[in-house]
């Protein structure tokens, strides 16, 4: 073809009246690259990281920031995919699926029982790094800021990112622990806590005061938000569970019921102004195996009924529909597990592609960002000792360190403000970037010492 | 939250440095809101849809058309879905997703079998619709126009969309039958004469005239492109299989690489001009579950052995084995069922919304599109005709009647060139909305009367 029409055809398409129809177009072309590429490189790297000791998430986040940097080295092909919203969406959705399967393998029993001690966690969790950032290390590593500025940083330091945490606990199968859960449950109490934080720092910088009413709407918006949608949700998810399995009792259904429960709480959660993931973490608490047991009819028995020996056969048939069973009662984990693998590699190395080494060439930066990192640490160390008898500080402590996008998210906030610069930017970068990267090593030994 | 405040962080979110990470950005809500409400909706219409005896796809393809038509009773919230480019790409994804699942459920020896005759049918299915188009309804019923403009009527007519089709036929399980390979091979012949006609006709209207070398470098390319990527991926695909299958027996690497397979093979047709769908059909033929065996080693065996008795427990263990085995060989594709179910529908729901009932306003239009369309629907109705002895002519021709994305396409290039106007562009609309929305039914009930 020549390239005047090839032009003539490409430029047809983006431009057609009918965007979905024409998707011949061309920004469609590198984005169906790129996602078989991530796809491809992430399932290829998983099992070397584990053989070399690293937990996957790493390898995947170290492949992000490799391709994120390649600019510097001259290669500038990947700089627009870091951008493209159509990919970043996709990474969304991937964290939305990966809270959803955490979500899904958690009883809401469990949780609940180490409520009080999540929340205890959360609290200091918050209340620690806020403190040091805004009163400590904030005035004494960069003084001469505002006080709005240092308000900011501490901000920042409260922050907790759970995705990934979450993923080093699901790679491991130690999401039954109690840590994991009390982990999970704390995550929960500082998105909203976080939630507070934001709003009353940026009231005061905007307004100069703050009204209890307007923290205690927030706070009740975000309690009736997660109870009402947990318990409306689980008395329909039992009910619809039964109804749809006599219309259909194939898994797909049920496949939809809760991957799109998923991705509507995730909605909702985002409408009220929590963090989508904290919805479809919610979601997956809807649904309990018991509510499940009426599509686990795997048709697999009936061909495996007349093989067997014709004494007896009655009793081997229930034996081995119970095996059966049990596996199709976590048919939708499942279902739900090849859009993990699809979706849930794309956040982690878009997060490694949003890391740009380049803040780290200011030695001054990157020396008050080393000092500004310890104390993000310890603080959320110091809400491990509040993790109480018989768990370990250090699992607790360390799994709340990633502060990932929700750091970057109220840094962003506090820039458009004119309350953060760009120095002080950098230094949070450099925050986020070593408290996300350096976590899931550290997470992974610490949970291969735990029997 | 104050809704100065929510504002605040939605556009601190939208504006920050790190789109992906600060993916909780306003876009992202009302797509995890529109996935979901697809995802559920489509689930829940096809088993009703089916009971009332017509095909789940129709069912998509109406809700497509009420939602995107609301406009028209005052209802204005769904027109920015449809041009949602975020929506765009999922549905796109969608289409590639079932176009892929088609080529996995097709085996290549098949379609080679039936290679010239589908040839034969994919030629008469261009030819035959081009010339109706071109010299015969064009003139009589839209008197006047250039002949630049018949010829580019004549295209849109000779287009075929083997979306809807290859649906229909799937979800009907007939997949299998020599009609559905005939059609498929037909489809892939078409897209390649399509772009050859596209080709010939721009140039014609750009240049005044065509050279030979053009018309057979488009062939080469697509031929070689067809060609060599399967040959290549098939030798590839043997090998990988086994080397992947020893790394990680899992059936997840498996699964990445035919899912990526698809994502890869749909860019490099998108690449050099063909439909991206054409690539994903054709990663889909590599995979025969012949390469598959070594990943077949379904853990389930170990846990049910101990149950059977001891006495020619060795014969029965391999008989079970066997049975699940079976399944086991087709995991890859029951894997990529989940994706299906969430992105394609989409396709069809967006297909749906992109059909602008306004266009029907205009009474004389509606009656040149008319003729038109049954211009659109005899051409290809005689490609059937030879589709040769003991195939239904009218199962293989209307298999051939939609033109969905593809027609839409060519007339869209032709407005950018000025050739296409307003009127005939609207005469174009209606024919690809009646030919895409009329098949299924009709397809569903000739497949039912056959055995």
């Amino acid at each position: 073809m020549s390239p005047a029409l090839r032009l003539a055809v490409l430029t047809g398409c983006a431009l057609a009246a009918a965007p979905a129809l024409a998707a011949g177009s061309s920004v469609v072309g590198e984005n169906l690259l790129w996602l078989a590429l991530i796809l491809m490189a992430a399932r290829l790297f998983s099992p070397f990281a584990q053989r070399l000791g690293f937990p996957a998430v790493l390898g995947e986040l170290l492949l992000g920031v490799v391709l994120g940097n390649l600019g510097l080295a001259g290669f500038h092909t990947f700089g627009s995919i870091a951008r493209d919203p159509i990919i970043a969406f996709i990474a969304e959705l991937g964290v939305i699926v990966l809270l959803l399967q955490i979500g899904l393998e958690t009883r809401l029993g469990d949780l609940v029982r180490v409520g009080p001690r999540a929340f205890l966690v959360g609290s200091v969790g918050i209340a620690a790094p806020f403190a040091l950032g805004a009163f400590v290390v904030g005035p004494a590593l960069l003084p001469g800021l505002s006080s709005h500025a240092y308000l900011f940083l501490g901000a920042t330091l409260a922050a907790t990112s759970v995705g990934i945490t979450g993923r080093v606990f699901r790679d491991l199968g130690r999401l039954g622990t109690t840590e994991a859960q009390i982990v999970l449950g704390a995550a929960v109490i500082d998105d909203v806590l976080g939630l507070v934080i934001l709003a009353v720092v940026s009231s005061l910088v905007q307004v100069g005061s703050v009204s209890a009413g307007q923290v205690g709407t927030i706070i009740a918006e975000a309690v009736l938000f997660l109870g009402g949608s947990i318990a409306a949700g689980r008395f329909l998810a039992a009910r619809l569970a039964g109804r749809l399995a006599s219309l259909d009792s194939g898994p797909s259904m049920l496949f939809a019921l809760v991957l799109g429960s998923g991705l509507l709480l995730a909605w909702a959660a985002h409408a009220i102004g929590l963090a989508p993931i904290i919805g479809a973490f919610a979601a997956g608490l809807l649904f309990e195996p018991i509510f499940l047991r009426d599509f686990a009819t795997p048709r697999v028995v009936q061909e495996i009924e007349p093989l067997l020996p014709a004494s007896g056969r009655s009793t081997l048939v229930a034996d081995i529909r119970r095996v059966l069973e049990r596996q199709a009662s976590h048919q939708h984990e499942h279902m739900i597990e090849p859009i993990g693998y699809f979706f849930v590699p794309v956040f982690f190395v878009l997060t490694g592609m949003q890391v740009d080494l380049r803040s780290l060439a200011d030695p001054a930066i990157v020396a008050i960002a080393f000092g500004v990192t310890l104390a993000a640490v310890a603080g959320k160390l110091a809400a491990g000792l509040a993790a109480g008898r018989g768990n370990s500080p250090w699992i607790v402590g360390w799994g709340m360190v990633p502060r990932g996008e929700v750091g970057l998210i109220f840094a962003t906030v506090g820039k458009q403000l004119g309350v953060v610069d760009e120095a002080l930017f950098s230094v949070v970068v450099i925050m986020v970037i070593v408290t996300t990267l350096v976590t899931p090593p550290i997470l992974t030994r610490l949970l291969a010492r735990r029997p």
